[in-house]
């Protein structure tokens, strides 16, 4: 008999975990506050809904709002007393405070978080592959029973995800400053974009376009994100308040007239990229694996249907693996540059390979 | 007769200078505190050595480092009393300030600073094509000639530049909210993870990646950089600190146990989202037309060679252009997700023609 699985709200992750676990043989059903939510759900393939279904769940993922979660598990664990229930909120510590204030049994709950979302939200624009390949951060807390663990691991599996373990502080702690700062941090640097006149803008390169990216992402969302971990934040907030407030005054003791102004300066504001390449260093590289230094091979590509794709054409056919590829589009001109990564051994052979077919590749 | 040009400095910029404008026809003349760095230019078909020519130069680029640049100008000044003299440092109030400082004759002065660059220096990675494309800021003072101002224009031109008219104090202050802020929020944002162990780091998604990317770059340049530019960065960061400090304060209001010690602290940390959501809308969009709103098309692609390219081939036998491309990496799997930017009104034609070729395209 196949596993029963409840999903509890249907927005992004909710149905495109209930897709995923569907075409995998589960037996998902789907419940949300709202009927339209779930009936799209169900239509979209993942699964039936809970209302229809009597026999109970073995185990209840709970995708509602961060802010909500909490509530919906307590209940999940009161209405199924033989259920496993687990949540999927990006924050883990809040959620587990909750239940424990509540008194709920934590041994049948386990908190996890998938790392997947799409900048666009609800269950039309969920998917089955929404998971694959990412990782899931599986909390289990010290009272969770091994049964409890197991069974969410398996549909974190099951959906495609690289499991790892941490308990609710780490796993804050870890996206207090991989994830949520980043999204502040954007956020702030964008912010002071907007009083430029349009003459500074012009001047944008491909530096501030990298480091706002994320600044485009859901106000509301992330407002729910950022107060259900807000102590980790201001923590890490509060320590790049410092490195930055020692950057300003180094750089004021720089512009100052006073003689001795500006001693020690130099060597603060070198520290400081030094310490950001350090950083910058440790994020892993493609599919988990260690940091590996790639050597760009860069072309020069018109900007016209297939060109593109005849560039990579000829990278295929030069049997060389593509790592990474960027695209830098000139300020006013009708082509771009196509940089391409690769292992370092393989990189002359690629630029030969491309100028014999003809291509424009820079030195 | 072809126009006199002499480039002191040959490292990345100038050498990259000297070949654009040879290849352009001017007579380029290369002189360099090193005898090694302007003969391996001279080699690299960036223009004769200095002390091989008779001629005095019509137009001095000075493309030397930011901290000795208005150095080097007065010399050039004092030494071709008919040249016009420019300089490529990516500061101009500090190298104005210093001519002013020492009565340098001005109206012979444009000071001029290219948006271009490579993540590696020196003459050996110089290239023809380096500013082709890329804005170029030209900075005159009231007192700068109209002949001085065209001459430096035209050698932008000549390069490949788009050229935009900003004074000095304009330019230092949008570079340091466009340019220096970026960096600095990244390498500080990086030094975070420096002590973030293993399983943390492993969390790692796109949007740190994004926001850490420039942190990459070189200690020493940037230190130049920062310090030359010192007094309106230390402005910008000032404001960025006081940003931060507001958003700390909310989420450490959000945390606290006291009743109503929250109150307006969501207010705070929705609008810092919503105002960076504004500022990044705000970004020129490709080729500098106005931002547009591209739909995002998002193909599996195999992690083999040639995968991509041929992806790439059935987007171009489409006919649908491609805007832009990201390409997302599955954590731990053996393929990545391709995200193809098109205009929306092509994005629905293109998962059809995609699909048709037996891609598996996200929904």
């Amino acid at each position: 008999m196949s596993r029963r699985v409840q999903i509890r709200g249907t927005g992004l992750i909710g149905t495109s975990l209930g897709i995923a676990l569907t075409r995998n043989g589960y037996a998902v059903s789907l419940a949300d506050p709202s009927p339209t939510a779930e009936r799209l759900a169900r239509d979209l393939g993942a699964g039936a809904l809970a209302q229809d279904v009597t026999d109970p769940p073995e185990l209840v993922v709970v995708a509602a709002p961060p802010d909500v979660a909490a509530g919906v598990v307590a209940q999940a664990l009161a209405e199924c007393p033989d259920a496993v229930v687990t949540d999927v909120a990006s924050v883990k510590g809040a959620v587990l405070d909750a239940l424990i204030a509540v008194g709920a049994p934590l041994d049948r709950y386990v908190g996890s978080h998938p790392m997947a979302g799409r900048e666009r939200s609800g269950a039309a624009h969920a998917r089955g592959d929404l998971f694959e390949g990412r990782a899931w951060v599986v909390s289990p807390s010290s009272a969770s029973s091994a049964h409890a663990i197991t069974l969410v691991e398996e549909i974190a599996h099951a959906a495609g995800s690289v499991t790892s373990r941490m308990d609710a502080a780490s796993h804050d702690d870890a996206v207090a400053t991989i994830s949520h700062l980043p999204q502040v941090a954007a956020s702030i640097v964008a912010a002071q974009l907007r009083n430029l006149d349009d003459h500074a803008l012009a001047l944008a390169g491909q530096g501030v376009r990298d480091v706002t990216r994320v600044a485009a992402s859901d106000p509301r969302l992330w407002t729910q994100i950022l107060a259900g971990n807000a102590g980790a934040v201001a923590k890490v907030l509060h320590s790049v308040i410092a490195d930055l407030g020692e950057v300003a005054a180094a750089l004021e003791g720089l512009s100052a007239p006073e003689p001795g102004a500006d001693i020690g300066s130099l060597e603060v504001v070198s520290r400081t990229i030094t310490h950001g390449n350090a950083g910058h260093a440790r994020i892993p590289g493609k599919h988990g694996a260690a940091p590996t230094a790639y050597e760009s091979v860069t072309a020069l590509v018109p900007d016209t249907p297939g060109e593109l794709a005849r560039l990579l054409a000829d990278v295929g056919a030069a049997e060389v693996n593509l790592e990474d590829l960027r695209l830098d589009h000139g300020l006013g001109q009708p082509f771009g540059l196509a940089e391409i990564l690769v292992v370092p051994a393989a990189a002359e052979r690629l630029r030969d390979a491309l100028r014999l077919q003809g291509w424009r590749v820079l030195e």
